[in-house]
């Protein structure tokens, strides 16, 4: 049976748990592959570092270029993290003929075309199943599974630790400051929790799914993102009124027109969304991830498990492992590339010109004729009401005032609030959440 | 860029949804996959048949050994179902050294190994993902996506039809025949419906995905089958008061012991059962199939789409068609085999032997005693009791008793509720459906 060696380059929480994948699969992979996996190499920052998975001394090294150079060395296995020498390493890698794998969302999404250019270049491939929605593997059902699909919509729940805090959040009554700091003793985020909770970190995986959907790479930057630092209780328990759950969504909507050539423009955005909690992904709740896709053949379908730690990001590395070693054996490495580009027409719609619907929640003066001043600034705007809500039970000089907004594009709708904001009814900033119909 | 020669077998649903998909997506899979798929032939039983899909009268055959053996084209797709002349087409095709894509259940669940022998010495692949819950790509998931992976747990709602009309005399309050004769009328089921609701199509599908997560392949006379012929509404309304939704489930579960050779049994069952209505498979409704996935590594996932109908089956045959055709160009037909056998011990435990939970409903006199009478040929059996409830608002001669039953194995059960029959304060036959817990 062929063996092949593999060179693990970061002895970390991921590295370790696909070295002791490896150990506790790897027979059975084995028998379904007809090739043997072995760890031939594990590169570490500090030998001595105490590791929560036991690696045999004999195979940590701290020179990742000796293990990319080594001959001996069939494939690398990037989960060092970081977007600067982890680049140099998967670059170094491919260069040197080998097939790299890597779970790094952040180095993906910002140098992809770079890494898939090298990758053409050195006749090898490179494998990310690992770098989206951890165990779920989306890249492999959107490249192959799907591939008879134009993608029209796809929302994803793809930060675990953002959505274990609004979980938290809704069920406890909790704030959001209470919650992220309790989630950080636990380890669901870390210090300090910026990537994860300002949206960065789904926006890079919503940007890798939004290239694979479309056929032109999206960058990070062109990835609109707002995080879930400043929701608060009372916009969770208004919207529970309402029947919506807010989750932190990834959301690549093709526009009608944008699915035939010339192409007119993707929405590709990160964004706290009311989900209606009759919808399946207000119920996926904690650190699990869920990605729906639509297609155009086949419908809505859903994918859904845990979207980040050791063991999800090791069941999604093995994948790629044995997908890297068939291509290995078949000399097949060209049979599904790391990306074709496909659109050549394609571009990311400005969020200015992304028409939602809207949640928009007021504190005003409790007196007659602010609801006119109010809607009548909707009005000129053309911007059409489905419902104003004043909830009960709230007494003072300022009351809460709830407006859910019908179809607006984005740029209409700023403009209204900054007016509205203007009022001199209006007591404090206008909260506006945009609100998701799937439709 | 090459083009690929498809022989299309069944021009009905199926054959005319995979037509229509080619005709609409062929261009864009073409840029993705850098191969042109084309339709050379489409095999009808009657030329003149009109069709839902116009299919050019230029393509149209009778004659499908004309066209397997037809040296332009290059791969064949069979859609026109049973497991007779069907067989005959895969095995010619497979002979004919062309590979061969299928979504017939019924005959892969059958014929699986003979089918996959004949490929094998063919030198070609056989390619089934649209047999198993339509535009789900669970076949690509389970050798694939989670390889890594031992699946100790696997819950499926895998037959639409059922899923319909259980979904139906939930909402609406409805008994079985008159949802069956209006599903009927609509098109969800077929006459006569016995192949979905006896559960046969759910244990021939739940038969290949135990085949595949397990290694061994199971005949679909080794899946204990039940149906939901014979559930009321009463034992959908009391379920609903528990707390549960009833579902038949395709279930494939890995004793503990069976995970590590020598194997000691998997079960492999299809049945109604009590579903929490917490967990997520409980809000899978109408023609809706859903699969629940459990390996050692990754944890829980779960996948979501529409499980039949023309167009979730066209997309399953294209993602097929993309397989196929890649492996044609790369030469890679053995890359992923249609069925490797890595479980020589793997064997499917005997329905006897299933251990699980119960609701046991009973008709009883309405008289002091009766409980303790039931209770104590529970307790003689070594059968654990969870709770009794006697639902309010009976009154008359008899009422219902409903017992929650612990784990047991089926054979001890079977005969502690042949012995209640025959109590003298039992009325009825007793009425006994599995609870899935999911642990």
């Amino acid at each position: 049976m062929r063996t092949v060696q593999i060179g693990i380059i970061g002895g970390g929480t991921v590295g370790g748990g696909v070295y002791q994948a490896i150990l506790r699969n790897g027979s059975l992979m084995a028998s379904r592959l007809g090739i043997k996996l072995e760890v031939g190499r594990v590169v570490v920052r500090n030998l001595r570092k105490p590791r929560a998975v036991a690696i045999p001394k004999s195979l940590l090294t701290t020179d990742w270029k000796k293990v990319v150079a080594d001959p001996s060395i069939d494939l690398v296995v990037e989960l060092m993290g970081g977007t600067s020498t982890a680049r140099e390493v998967v670059l170094a890698a491919l260069k040197a003929g080998k097939p790299v794998i890597t779970a790094n969302k952040a180095l993906l999404s910002e140098h992809g075309e770079e890494l898939f250019a090298a990758a053409a270049k050195a006749g090898v491939n490179l494998y990310y199943e690992a770098s989206v929605a951890g165990g779920i593997p989306i890249i492999k059902v959107l490249r192959e599974g799907l591939i008879g699909n134009r993608i029209t919509r796809l929302y994803g729940i793809v930060n675990g630790t953002c959505n274990y805090i609004l979980s938290r959040m809704k069920r406890e009554q909790a704030d959001y400051a209470a919650v992220l700091a309790d989630a950080q003793k636990m380890g669901y985020a870390e210090t300090p929790p910026d990537l994860d909770v300002d949206g960065h970190d789904a926006a890079h995986k919503t940007g890798i799914l939004a290239s694979l959907a479309h056929g032109f790479w999206v960058q990070p930057k062109q990835v609109h993102t707002e995080g879930i630092r400043n929701l608060t209780q009372q916009d969770i328990q208004f919207a529970e009124k309402l029947g919506y759950t807010i989750k932190l969504l990834g959301i690549v909507k093709a526009s009608p027109s944008g699915l035939r050539p010339p192409a007119s423009g993707i929405q590709v955005s990160v964004y706290p969304a009311l989900v209606p909690n009759t919808h399946v992904l207000a119920s996926v709740n904690d650190v699990f991830n869920a990605i729906l896709v639509r297609g155009d053949v086949v419908g809505d379908t859903l994918y859904y498990g845990r979207g980040a730690g050791q063991d999800a990001t090791a069941s999604a590395v093995l994948s790629d492992l044995a997908d890297a070693a068939l291509d290995l054996k078949c000399g097949s490495h060209h049979r599904v590339p790391s990306f074709v580009r496909h659109e050549h027409n394609g571009h990311v719609l400005p969020i200015d010109d992304v028409v939602s619907r809207y949640y928009l929640r007021l504190t005003v003066e409790d007196r007659p004729g602010v609801m006119a001043k109010v809607t009548s600034v909707l009005g000129k705007a053309k911007i059409g009401i489905s419902s104003v809500i004043q909830p009960e039970g709230h007494q003072g000089a300022t009351v809460p005032l709830i407006l859910m907004i019908h179809d607006a594009p984005n740029r209409t709708m700023q403009k209204a609030i900054a007016r509205i904001a203007k009022l001199s009814v209006v007591k404090s900033a206008p909260v506006m959440i945009r609100v998701e119909s799937f439709e």
